[in-house]
């Protein structure tokens, strides 16, 4: 149950609802985000919603049965948009492009990408600083300093900069150069940095764990709205199956379901979703025609010279000729009435 | 390695074929299909092919290294075009919806679906009379009598047959009435109805297994090529994985992948593909985006009514909405440059 | 809900049972087998079933919610026990090793491996004749003429037979030389093949589909079951995962999960539960403890020989220590109170 | 490449050391744990490893191939024994029950379950503080406090504590109260986690993650080892899978795999591995049947009335019978010559 608070609701009326919430046996948990406050309440006997709704200070109340419920479509019906300024917007229509090398390796990397992306009217830039890596011989990244490398570039040409952040101890030295915060598939249910990505003020793209269910992505999402965040993406990256002819199994299926179940913008990963350089165009393009706000996608100048997945990464030639097509499957889908 | 031979190659000149492999100990099959006669030679060493191609009779001969190899595009590189007569086509280029309920159930149901496809100009119909079922005390089909009802019907209203077979004995029964026979899903590695099937002239819709690997889907399909039957098509219709929100996985990449390392029509089953009716759109139209030859669907007058896959079946409405879209898709797909 | 019929039950007696379960619209389904007459009754409807066991005729009856029915515990508590003649039992505490080649191959092979099961007092012998492979081009087995030959050294020897079944076209062939037909992972739901084996009086052991749920295992049984053969056995075999360190995931899980949910034996197959020679042992022990009735692996005398498996099969040294070690374990369990 | 360093090497001989890696293009890292100092050396050029054995400063040198190395088996042939004083020893033989409940939750709690415990000679009692949750608003546990007044009575008793952290600022906190450090299944690849870790001088049990490989458990292993703790013990604890019959899949080919690939000891977790209470005994005697060095289960003194996991957890009945068969197991193992 989700109950939203009017703006100036005194202390008696909030103390009423308490007592009231009690009366049922319902747990409560206050939430305050960007945009309101709200009282989730959590329990399991069934009465009649409106004698609380009709409570002073009280503006819209609903019952969410999921085990998630901030984040759900049920609560929230119109679409949430992520304004990143700047005209940058993704969700209610507004589709995005953000792609980049898998890992920041120097500055003139940098810079042979933006001007890759601006050529072709990206607004995003995708890059690693900080690289989970299954070994502990592999290259971590570049770390801070390549951070601030990549914004003192990237806010010159006027590009958003999406990076993963893996621990909450990093969060605050990012903050200022990063406007995205990526959750990696590996912390995905990483819960005490969902809690601290939830108490800032940026969005959040939250990529699907290895073999998270969409039900696990759904409530991890929750953990940062619940935290006081509202601004979640949500990132279909593909999933761990059986199947050996390629490195992931992007799951096509999450991305309408996630549409209807949450009303947060959904991206898709090609990159990692296949794993597969000459395939990435054609399952970004299905993932678009899925219904995606967005696609995130591994770029880089010379993908063999690439310091991490350049098997899966596309060189500039193939990325232009896909961000084409991509933006005209995106107007493409509008002209056949979806959405 | 593929040995095409002459179609008027000489006893003597074959007879001397099969000594040369067998210098290189190399184990040969003998394939004579509707079109051609092959030598599959199966061996380890390595040489010089040429050796071979400049003997009298031979026509082509090809390395081919996968454990499939007639079905592999490494030999033939133009893509497979299926022509089920009356202009009605699959592959290079030509795009077909393939609609009907999950059981053939009646004459009125036969009739009522036929009306509706041949309003929406589909050329296909799909039904089964032959069901395999997971409980024995389930709806099994109406048979070889439905399949006769079911056959009179669309034959007058030029519509073709696709139906399941289950067992080699049903071969010769259905064959007259049945324009495309289906393999299911659960008896893709039943090798004898394989052998079987590559005995008839008549095209093979081959569906991957329900855990079944690309790899075991093209084993598959050179079985049936391999007794002597070119005319396959290969269906994704979802895998098994762990994800409870759904009823099987589509596995979105097996398309561009199959287009790639076979010559065969890819065809994708979105309603079995997601199981779930409401979301049956937003995939089928990503599969077609993503290379389908295709789409094969699941359409019933009162999909609440019908004796299996209710949950997953479209009703004559959304059926038409969606046809009209997956049509728009397939051209748009070209317009964009692909193919 | 299955109703067991008197042996003696008349006609009058049998035709007011199936009035009485239409007016409750149940669909009704008659079992004979070997061993008894049911009524199954399929429907929804809630109602008190002593209305129908105290009718005439009628012997017992139970009420079983499951997909499954013949096949649960809940309705026969006593579990089955399938008794191969000669003192060779399986199942209510009797332990056996079935071993043998993955293929049979010579006489000289058979007549080597009764030698080294006759030794270490193993009763049944596998082997297959008919040989599913994925590619075409493999050995396909020795068929027919190859079991006649075995079944020969084998009766000399006192040793059962058990071997996989491919198609109902072979059964009659077999019938006479097979103690114990197989159906293998690719066929457990070919159902054509097992309402067939429903028709015969011979035991099957039937192996868990490659992805097979325990649920879809426990419905072929069913299959089988209400064809009219009671004499059934379920295999685990390993299930298909993301692991890659081995070939299947032995699923230790379904092995008490079975022996709960079923009356039937369980036989665990270590070789293809983990496909590598050096921890078949491991986890055949592991089985054993585990609850399985039966255990059955591939043993040869040179395994890096073998026409097929080889790397999953034991030579004679190998075998005969995990023989040994298997009844002790056997043993060992009784004397910790298990079972 | 591992290169064990004498104690005593000086930084003359080390220098050298480096500058002969370099001429091999290798990179050298550095590692010092409790017991050694190593230098690993990553890179791909074949030579003669015993041009740097024969170097002063070097005590021992092993080529290592697999992605891991200290932890490989292929390095330390001798398996790790696991020692947390008072006796209580894991591995070379020496084996544990680890029981407790899923969640701290009183006083009175803690004080029943060592009574338990301490009579029937359990040496290890597991139990969560910080509880991952997959639901922000489920209990996640009492925190340090809890642990605090947990060790005051298991130091009481003498009781050994296994408990869980989840983010690298708690362990400083912690510390002083745990005696074995456990990762759980959702940080298993929290890599910054797993480096922290490798900085203390306390044993940690490592668990495989929700669908990790064997690979990527031994990967993480070389993480915590890398950075200089050796005192690791690996946990199997069920992998996802398709199947619905239960919660996890017990691996159980992963514990012979596991204590071949690698010398470190090996836990079974058998309440997470099926995750249904009845069935817990049967896989815990089979994990120990397959060479499992100990064993961690759930026990509560009413499991229905448990904060979380009620219903996979023993009570105290169970408990006592189980733990005298694993005991019993464990010795019959040793009997029949295993290990």
């Amino acid at each position: 149950m989700i109950i939203q608070l009017e703006k100036n609701i005194t202390e008696e009326q909030f103390s009423n609802l308490k007592e009231k919430l009690k009366t049922f046996s319902y747990k409560s948990v206050k939430v305050s985000t960007q945009f309101s406050d709200y009282i989730i309440g959590v329990g399991k006997k069934e009465f009649d919603i409106r004698s609380i709704g009709t409570m002073e200070g009280i503006s819209d109340i609903h019952r969410v049965s999921d085990a998630y419920k901030l984040v759900s479509r049920k609560w929230k019906v119109k679409e949430t948009q992520i304004d990143l300024g700047d005209g940058v917007k993704i969700g209610q229509g507004a589709f995005q492009v953000m792609a980049g090398p898998c890992s920041i390796e120097s500055e003139e990397q940098i810079k042979s990408t933006i001007d890759h992306l601006v050529k072709n009217g990206v607004k995003i830039m995708r890059g690693g600083v900080y690289k989970p890596r299954s070994s502990p011989y592999s290259f971590r990244g570049l770390g801070i300093d390549g951070l601030k490398l990549w914004h003192q570039h990237a806010k010159a040409a006027g590009l958003k900069i999406i990076t993963e952040v893996m621990m909450t101890e990093q969060i605050d030295d990012m903050l200022e150069y990063v406007d995205i915060f990526q959750v990696g598939a590996r912390n995905s249910q990483n819960f005490n940095l969902l809690d601290a990505l939830g108490k800032i003020d940026k969005p959040i793209m939250l990529k699907r764990g290895i073999s998270g269910t969409i039900d696990e992505l759904l409530q991890a999402a929750e953990y940062i709205f619940s935290n006081g965040n509202e601004k979640i993406m949500l990132c279909e990256r593909g999933i761990r199956s059986y199947e050996t002819a390629y490195r992931n199994t992007l799951d096509i299926n999450a991305i309408p379901i996630l549409k209807e179940k949450s009303h947060l913008p959904v991206i898709v990963d090609p990159s990692h979703g296949i794993g597969v350089r000459k395939f990435v165009d054609s399952v970004a393009l299905a993932g678009v025609m899925a219904g995606a706000d967005a696609v995130i996608m591994e770029v880089h100048e010379c993908p063999e010279k690439a310091f991490s997945d350049g098997q899966q990464t596309l060189d500039y030639g193939e990325s232009k000729l896909l961000i084409e097509r991509l933006k005209k499957t995106s107007e493409f889908r509008k002209e056949i009435g979806l959405r």
